[in-house]
């Protein structure tokens, strides 16, 4: 276990639960502030369906407040598959079913009135001064959803 | 960790996982009598949606079988933050997603044919005689969508 | 507890719960080959909405093969309910929800455009080689809704 011991591989299975937890009940109750700490300074983030190229942690913040903001999203995940590499490593996959919605009249992304999605999050993490960060994330799909908002011609 | 020890608090953790585990499968197989069990005789439930004013557990198990018999309902619950607070005490957030169906011709709760919403769980729970039982549980909502049954004019 | 000692049973919840996460997974980017790595070669799995009689472990992954490619499978689990028996065995509840696509003019299982449901696994497990496997799967419904894919007359 690479100089892991068995309780503390538990107990860093169990903060990076809680981890991933914040992250989704802070992007969906939008504490901006709040979600930033979760994320090392130097993560990077991958979400190939909007951007094929690795953001750092800035640029991903300003798109999720500009994304969401106004709307509602509703995240969820599902079903770690959390791997401890040495102390202060870790890596996981998770589930996610994601859905979007922007009120009538103000279409989202991509023109969306919903957005409805599933897929699995690839995440690496660091544990520093005892705390367990987000160091990388990407999102591949198993399927995206989009409803279109009516357009109104004048 | 106020004297719980490491070991302690991770099995603590997993059985409050379970505890809220039976809450929803025995909340959607309807075995009102193996729900209650699950809470102290001085539980207090809070749904603002449906009351603004806290239920002590007796109100609750009334108004839980009131609306669900005779519907099909799915509560799925998400990504656990537990903290535990001491050897008898701890608290928690859960996200979760709920869908409930009531039978043609039958509207439920609202007036619904559908209900399908999302939001969190805030809880606090007691451990007694070695079993962790629910202490409070108050619901917040993301989005709550009501799909009204048809009306029939005579 | 049956000379597991209490370490060893919380790892022992953990590695099950990876066992299952993967099993979704693997279902979902229809990786056929890795999925069977994680029955026991005796397993048997009972699905009685699509036949009542449990099936042996190549007739399942044969079904499970017809049934899901050219389509798109989303299968969620939730809330374990993990029972550590002795040091190599082991059962469990989960509850799921799942959600199928077929491509369009291609029907799939029932004649469906798209499949929903939702429910409860009741599994068993044997440890061999220190790995935890599935021994047996039962899957009981809540709810499953098929979308007739619309009938195209020549």
């Amino acid at each position: 276990m690479n100089n892991v011991d068995r309780l503390q591989r538990l107990e860093a299975v169990e903060d990076i639960k809680h981890l991933k937890a914040r992250y989704f009940r802070w992007v969906d109750t939008q504490q901006w502030q709040e979600l930033r700490t979760l994320f090392v300074d130097d993560a990077i983030l991958l979400f190939p369906e909007t951007d094929p190229e690795p953001m750092p942690i800035g640029q991903f913040m300003r798109a999720v407040e500009a994304a969401f903001t106004g709307g509602v999203s509703i995240h969820h995940g599902h079903m770690a598959e959390i791997e401890i590499l040495s102390l202060n490593t870790a890596q996981a996959i998770w589930a996610m079913e994601d859905r979007i919605y922007f009120p009538p009249g103000v279409p989202g992304i991509r023109g969306a009135s919903e957005i409805h999605g599933a897929g699995h999050y690839h995440e690496t993490y660091i544990r520093r001064d005892g705390i367990w960060l987000f160091k990388s994330m990407k999102l591949t799909r198993l399927r995206l959803e989009v409803k279109l908002a009516p357009v109104t011609v004048i």
